[in-house]
């Protein structure tokens, strides 16, 4: 039993996993940090919020898509309180993302723990084409 | 490129979020929690079980679907050992809303906070019309 | 209004929930963790990747889909730094069970903790068929 899948590589750890895979009209979007192609993090939450974002919109780009083909998000944070002590730039990040009020369901959790220390959030978007 | 994606905005940060979003046949739910209207939260688990399905029960109605209609759930708790502690309070709450053994998917898991400290969980749902 | 879905309770817990929910083309799985049919948790972080994987697959097996047909995963750890120490060994174990550099997103999280203590890592995945 086969699917349609078709696997996005760029992106890093590419002998891991892809950074997006689209199967019919879903594009399923690995979780994306405020890491730039280089391997640069920048140091606040409102500058990981752009960056993570940017490798979003590049994930979209190789099927054509958007930030309006982003249907459903979940936003980890390392720290609540660190998100609600810069909810407005964050949050302002991220409108300025989408480019209006995202019309996407979120869901946002505080976790234990990302890939490396120095990261604050992470964004897992599942978009429709 | 576009899809056909309707979102539903009833709930609080309407200006962030939607609470819904259907694609197709699918609706994506925000992660759901114990907290009604008004912004009241309720002191227990299972009340907050209780309201936090309430609240996914209005999405749902709002495309006119049901709990039988959910598919997936993630279940994010800040504390497993106080869910093992009140497990048959909290999940007879959750078979209760579903009305029967509920026929979805469900991860458990333990998150490092949610959105407000008095919040001791969220769920998350997918639904399928 | 109701949908076509398919409900698969083999596995524990099943006055609670299914291992894997069929909805048109796509399957969601559970989040599977390294517990055995027996009840039984092996102790390394590698061990409990591969029996993950060996319970994701016997829930694919039941749609005669195979670990081709996964499209995203998410990888939940209870300790980021563990899977730091252990990265080959647990990353090996996960391109064994997929047989080729995996075809999917993933995107990893620390835990705050998973349903019993023993447990080191959970894998929720969702299939296309």
């Amino acid at each position: 039993m086969t699917n349609s899948k078709e696997v996005f590589r760029s992106g890093p750890y590419a002998d891991f996993m892809a950074q997006g895979v689209k199967v019919g009209s879903i594009l399923y979007i690995s979780g994306q940090v405020g890491m730039d192609a280089a391997g640069s993090i920048p140091a606040t939450m409102a500058e990981q919020t752009v960056q993570a974002y940017a490798n979003i919109r590049a994930v979209l780009a190789e099927v054509g898509a958007s930030m309006d083909n982003i249907v459903d998000e979940t936003f980890l944070v390392t720290s609540v309180e660190e998100t609600h002590e810069n909810l407005e730039a964050v949050f302002g990040a991220r409108a300025e993302a989408y480019g209006k009020i995202p019309e996407v369901t979120q869901t946002l959790i505080g976790v234990a723990g990302l890939l490396l220390p120095e990261l604050k959030l992470e964004i897992k978007c599942i978009a429709h084409l």
